[in-house]
């Protein structure tokens, strides 16, 4: 059950299948996932979203697709977005994430969970060693 | 201002000066970070972490240590522990982070979030070829 | 499934039937949704909890009905509560908010996210003009 | 204590300049807040940011400035984004927001933050009435 | 720095100066902590706010003090409550919590902060057995 | 739908079976939850998963059993971990909470939500009183 109800007929507005289109090709498959479809309840959301998805995501960039993916399932998991984890899941290992790539990368988000709620509980200070503008 | 008092002679507990000895050999470093010190309060704590985080992050694995530093930020900024953040930070850099690698990976964690919120939002339903167990 | 057993006959009970009826009076409306039945497994947590909602959100206040369920809906999306997505989502649709004002509410929550996630990483100094005990 | 380090002479690049003339011009300012000028470590990240920012905050839209402003604040403060929190209040104030309003935004976040908790933990059954696509 | 600004003279108010006696009554002391003088920027949050508190952390209930104390540590933790950890963890040494007790409870917030986010991104199907309304 | 596949035959990996006969033999029962099951898809998680829950929950410790089980209910509340909220509630009850303490372990976590909220909205200095190092 979803807030918004996709378009019945999304690719009657031209803005809607030029956006698809463009995932179409990008991606080179022909499906559309649902969360553009319901992201399309809104012309300007679907646009923005699919322009910095593309942007970052869908394009060469210093990181590599692989571990941009599994940068962005670290953040989902943390958000706990139940889609987001599993379209990026999905993704990274079209990108070739391993399953020992993907144990050791929820090993990370676990331990950092953990310490995370350890300093936030304790708050230390922060040491000056790890200050980027004196070491600069 | 911290919830917990450091020890003011922590290395005079041979458990305590354990693992400090331990961090000092694995770092290759005569610096224990404050973290540390006010983990020491509680020794069974102070073992534990330490254990953990010498286990996964200061060991060869399947990724390696700069991805793994650089998933740990990921995690750290959307738990929001300014402690960890900065140690991590500071960590990855050491590890050979660059600036640009540094603001790729906000980039990546401000998108994420973004459409990690449009995604709780909306709640569109997950597709079936995202499926694991289907696709295994 | 849910973690509580809602009372099978939940208007034996005195104090959750003034609850209930109180809610069909202010609402207008003979439809008791899942949430009250559930929160009446405790009569104490039921009689607060309606109080609270009534008295902020079914009563005539400063901000309109519309902007205060508006509200709502961005804190719960924030806090990732899937029943109270969908159930102001439903209330501020009630109160009259258009499929333009939710695109726009869904863009401000995106947003939002994206440099709260930014400046969480970073951490800029807070910058004095915004200090209100300054400025007062 | 930051993560990253401003730019010692930011305008001297034309890119930098350029946001920076834009949000001068736009916000009717002199002052270039903190979080630019650390954001302008990454041109990149400033450009989108300011993008995204001024087209939806700083534009005329559906919804109105100061009520735009105060669903920036609910997310901020359910994000716990401490530079969030301080300049959206103060934007919201320079929109017109009064105290009145401001304590009742803030009554209204502690409510909804209340009962997100309580339905989180009870997991109530979605009540099929508020579903979108049912009821269009 | 802080987003409001408490009363300078709040005990001129008749309605903040009932509060202001309830706390030092009730806590038999003479202090009032900075939260209270800041929510009294607006008169209803305070009062709500006190009645809360007092009616559950202040009176005699099922559980005892010191649990009631360690419980709301767990949550300000997890949210991340800078000042609520603190006031809390006073409050709960008051009551009794031994450093003993303080270093335990942290670890079971560690604990639990690792296994929610693995079980976060894994989502394993929730156990029938688990289920208050089939056993019950 | 879970992001990961359980082993088709998980005993026949001896280290998962010593694992699964542990909590078989801890837990006095014959039944191996989803989660373990899921876990073994990667068997350092589950052993340091299993290892870490052991020593913890289900070893005499400091605190009894029902308060660690209870604290973990509200970390995991906080955290929005649909399964942990089920399996900890499940396990509360097991070691004798009440409904009565259900309902007011409910109560708090709302509570302590909400003054959260209101605390990480307004940011009011942290008094010098709550300084465990002043007041050791």
């Amino acid at each position: 059950m979803s807030t918004v109800s996709p378009p019945t007929d999304p690719e009657s507005d031209p803005r809607i299948k030029a956006v698809f289109d463009d995932i179409r090709t990008t991606r080179q498959t022909d499906t559309i996932n649902a969360l553009w479809h319901y992201l399309a309840f809104d012309t300007a959301v679907l646009e923005e979203t699919w322009r910095d998805v593309k942007g970052l995501m869908a394009t060469e960039t210093t990181l590599d697709f692989k571990t941009k993916e599994m940068l962005y399932i670290a953040v989902s998991i943390s958000n706990n977005c139940d889609y987001c984890v599993h379209s990026h899941t999905a993704a990274a290992r079209a990108r070739g994430m391993t399953d020992a790539e993907h144990g050791e990368l929820l090993r990370i988000v676990a331990l950092a969970s953990k310490t995370n709620a350890l300093a936030n509980a304790i708050k230390p200070p922060v040491d000056a060693v790890f200050d980027k503008e004196r070491t600069a």
